[in-house]
């Protein structure tokens, strides 16, 4: 950018660190999707399709930024965690943050076309999103539970809601009212007794949402895979040879729980540097 | 969101509103656009479609977002000026900042066969974005002042460097070589005797840039266009009336000059609230 | 501070500048001076001695700090206006902010006993701040307006109060519910009819508080007082002759109102730069 | 303060809440003490009473705020720790930070007289304050024994330089240029040889500086001391009755060793909840 008399205005661009040595997380939202799922004739209560999208958009934010150690997806929102010591654009909040929102937005509309073949796009998907900090492993896994156990939540509420209507012919209106206080055991017995939905049938997908994780491969199968920098070191970080011990990583796609301790315990990774 | 015993982890999401009564401007740059435009052959040293595309994403971010008054794009960036007293989003800034990015991108990506038919996307393109808030009209123009002049400067070196390749015969290096340290008036020179490019008429959109300003609509025109919200008024924030004078405007693309007095003269709404 | 191995914790103090070319308003409160009045023999409903003393600590704070340009202090509280092109500590808040606090707070301690020669402190004193962004001249004027329109409508209240606590014989709680919902002209007629105190006649410290301004001294008397910088230009920065044409300044303690036109229109270098 | 039509102002007053479940360090810097012990005579290189006045005030502050476990202080500087958990003024930066250096102040200048009873202030002393946010031990364990690092450091120069000029009869230039360059061994060296001096014989206070500690008093002695509050349960934070199980505990000021593991294994609730 030039030199000339006017850019002193660069100087009300203020600095926007991150706090170093903690995780971050980036949540994206879908902007009025309630609309644009039905604009787009999205089948209810989960559109398969739409959810694949999601996740491969997701998959492709995780292989462009080797710093996101994993993801959790559900409905119209993803969620994007990265290594505590990530440097990526000296953790500028605007710059991280804008980058993957656009990414992903970008690789949204992009690979459209590939789950809805027959549907072409209205008007233009947005998504908004935000970045939180986090200091602890116990935050960072009370956010997962927190994200995974609404995922639950809402598709077991989602999943009756639309029996109500498209099953038992209610109105909108009055499903609500049918569901109105119930708790969860209600909900399955209504869906088993009254349309013959076994609640523990339906697909992980719905029940879990999307658990995109960073894996390490062993080491003889290091010939391919994406690249993990080596644990941050705050005495060593002018080591640049460590840069070149990376370890290999594949982002695989999973739907599984990842409230309890099993998921984690194998993969220290993921909270550790 | 659910109130499961993990909500708590929504405390560390921070308030970041932006301060009241000041204009914001927001700047998109295209993620890598130097290997973008060569992946996708992008005429040098400029492309009239990208910059078209540019234009039709960046108008429809102010179609959608009307609180944004005008705009001003070169290259692969795009700077948007929100009104002093916008309340979208009640100032959020990650909120205003993504959704705008996003809606940028997903224009961009949506749009770009209208533009480039037989060249699809090789992979999906990016922007990052920032927000800077500027406290006075002053600090406006000479940052729309700035981004005009850098655009002027930019667009002389470069339409000399590529005729000093294209026509010239000159590898990269050396027409680096033959411009360091010349001044405006050799490069004009040097165009035109030994090129007989005549600098002057060449198309405005690349010696200006694009302008894309909202403009108020005559009353006895009112049928049609875009709405603006009248002045706001720190002592009548409850004044709901207010809210049904909304004058009509039209979103409006120029190629012009905007450092000097004449195109802000007539347009005061632009600065004033 | 030394160069050790630990010393990339400093890495974790993060910038906070303020944006720049905005007035900065720091406001200081006493601690839990409710409490400390009380412990201290303060006068109800004013004591004069503590306003001279937090008038003291005020004008030394503006004679320390060349470019706070007016002061505003009401009962234990105190307003500073630094103007629009302060540079001082490069606008960091954190600095600012608790320099001033500090000084205000230590001139408080040392002054105390001139003011209140015959008690000596009982515990240390201490005051909270910080620092409001304000863009414009409008919010600067509102800014003062409203602070000193508070004094006036708690200074009503409070002698109407004590009045009729003092002179009526009334409990603290009976004298609230006695003013419970009464306005401005039942007060004065309250104080007049039943205690014989003309409100107007009351004095002009205790209904408008302190203004301390700095007052530009004509040039033929420039031989004293404190120096002002010239205004800040953008574009000459860099110009360090223009340090040595400072104006002359004092620092002047009034009681005269601040919300009308009279007090601002001669003394335009105080809004401008 | 009261419900004008100026109230409005209050909007431009913005959040600034800490990071949740962090440490807090706030540092303490002496403003200008270079030219503050000249004028006081400050015994060189190191005063004790103007040091034992430093802890004097950071005791206070400590016993005022429960929720600071450890300081540390050294020359013209100390810092505080709040626990992980503190929820003092609901973590907004700006009253924390005021607040405390605010007091710590306000003792500075209160207690002065008792540690110099025949040197008056000559003019108000002040301290600068900033808050350091920190999200591990590792990082709080490295702060401290950077500063102490720090002042070991210093005070090695400091006693061989003052030797230097106070029993060798150097100037400061000579000083200066006779250490520059020189290990600590030299140091040490110098020290003994030329001056008598055995640096290992030198009071802790200089050698290592204050720490002063939050410790906890055993349940048998528990009808004196201060309170703590039990730890932080984010899934309890309701449960108020918690409070009512405060641990007792006193402060004590140490001059030890702070950087190796035996100050912190016994002393687990500085760093915990």
């Amino acid at each position: 950018m030039a030199g000339t008399k006017f850019a002193y205005v660069r100087n009300f661009e203020l600095p926007d660190p991150l706090l170093p040595d903690t995780y971050l997380v980036c949540r994206l939202d879908g902007h009025s999707f309630h609309r644009f799922s039905d604009e787009h004739g999205f089948a209810k209560p989960n559109d398969e399709r739409a959810l694949q999208l999601m996740d491969h958009a997701a998959k492709s934010v995780m292989i462009e930024f080797k710093d996101i150690m994993l993801a959790f997806g559900e409905s119209d929102e993803f969620s994007f965690l990265f290594r505590k010591s990530t440097n990526l654009y000296n953790r500028r909040q605007s710059k991280i943050l804008t980058t993957l929102t656009s990414y992903f937005t970008s690789c949204y509309v992009l690979y459209w076309s590939q789950y809805f073949p027959d549907t072409p796009l209205r008007y233009p998907p947005s998504f908004d999103g935000r970045i939180v900090v986090y200091p602890t492993e116990r935050a960072i896994r009370d956010y997962f539970a927190w994200r995974q156990a609404d995922t639950h939540i809402n598709n077991l509420y989602n999943t009756t809601f639309w029996a109500l209507i498209q099953k038992g012919g209610q109105t909108a209106t009055e499903a609500h009212t049918t569901l109105k206080g119930t708790v969860s055991a209600t909900k399955h017995e209504m869906l088993f007794s009254r349309f013959g939905i076994n609640y523990n049938e339906i697909s992980q997908r719905f029940k879990k949402g999307s658990v995109i994780v960073r894996e390490i491969v062993a080491p003889e199968s290091s010939d391919k895979g994406e690249k993990l920098e080596p644990p941050f070191d705050p005495f060593h970080q002018q080591c640049s040879k460590a840069k070149k011990n990376k370890l290999e990583t594949t982002v695989e796609v999973l739907h599984c729980d990842i409230i309890g301790e099993e998921f984690w315990l194998p993969r220290r990774h993921l909270l550790e540097n």
